[in-house]
């Protein structure tokens, strides 16, 4: 068990806010020292799809699972008030106004700080989803690398 | 307070993926040899119904929640991309494809693993459910007995 | 750090049904006699909201947050089954034939049970929400402070 005190946070929605609040609560207790894992799996793994389309060999299920979800952080829909994509548009634009940081600000300042970025390798199977899918920095895990972390953490949130 | 950690895992949400990940993290904290608890309320409840009609007296609102509410695991939507039930059906279909555990499979798994399956006697009033309407093996309490587990774990979660 | 365990619930969810949850382990939590502490950010913000309206100068997005988030405990949607307000109708019913409370009184009991409720002044500026349109007795606080609590917490959850 390390000195320091572990923030572990498993990020399962694909919701624009909710990815915001955990990137937000993870570089918060990054800089409170902690040491900091994001778990991201089912759609939390869209948070971390490459914005453009990659060519990977796939199954029909998979690809329609592909093309059903949205590609990547600045895509995400929020988990209320969508209002056809005016929504997401709106808190964008609250956003730039407050000078906070848009998504995909925060997983770059997540990387800064070397807060683990992890995917689900089960779900990305279940999924179709692919490693040249995924942005560049991530690690690759399963639950038990989860707990591992997790039965030290001093802070384990479920998102 | 016992030697072993303890996972202690609040299902409040009624949907199948949810409900998924909340099974995979118990069964994995059970391998890990934690004492593991879910605590099934409100939604979550859901998860633990019979998948056939029991028959039991009930007032009228009662009724109402027990006809819209779905009956049992493997009738549960999903969080996302429910699509008029499209999207249970390709989940359970990338679930058997990739040899992965449908949801009753993973609560069968629970209980061989001596998960205590928990469901809060307070919310099963609220929405009416009897006993006789839940699966077997179950226990029954309420906040004051997860928090008296809760108050040691190791790892705690809300689903 | 305190002697006695803490409880740390981040209240992100707007929903009746969430918002009730939180509220009823808080108060099982401070009967417990832990320290608790509910942190509302995003949505979960509308719980604390006073059900008149107030008047307050505002840009033209925040305005259009104000007018379609709903204003306080009472008027939250449920997470699930809201059938164009006949569920919560539905739950508030039974709530009362059954004795339980409904989530105003909850707020009240936690308050005098000295339960600990913060607004998140960051998101507080996202969505537009000043002080005067917030009930009386809260903290304010960002996540550095909500960080500060978690880390010793015994039960930390994102509802």
């Amino acid at each position: 068990m390390s000195e320091r005190k572990k923030t572990n946070i498993i990020l399962f929605s694909g919701d624009y806010d909710k990815a915001m609040a955990a990137f937000i609560i993870a570089n918060g207790a990054a800089a409170y020292d902690h040491d900091v894992t994001i778990f991201a799996t089912f759609w939390g793994l869209n948070t971390f799809r490459r914005d453009e389309q990659v060519t990977v060999k796939k199954g029909f299920i998979e690809k329609m699972f592909g093309k059903m979800m949205p590609r990547g952080a600045n895509k995400l829909p929020l988990s209320k008030m969508q209002f056809a994509g005016m929504g997401p548009k709106m808190i964008k634009d609250v956003i730039k106004k407050h000078n906070a940081m848009p998504l995909p600000d925060l997983i770059e300042m997540a990387k800064e700080q070397e807060i683990n970025l992890v995917a689900c390798t089960m779900t990305m199977d279940l999924l179709g989803l692919q490693e040249a899918e995924l942005i560049e920095g991530l690690e690759y895990a399963g639950v038990a690398a989860y707990l591992a972390e997790a039965e030290d953490g001093a802070v384990n949130l479920f998102i």
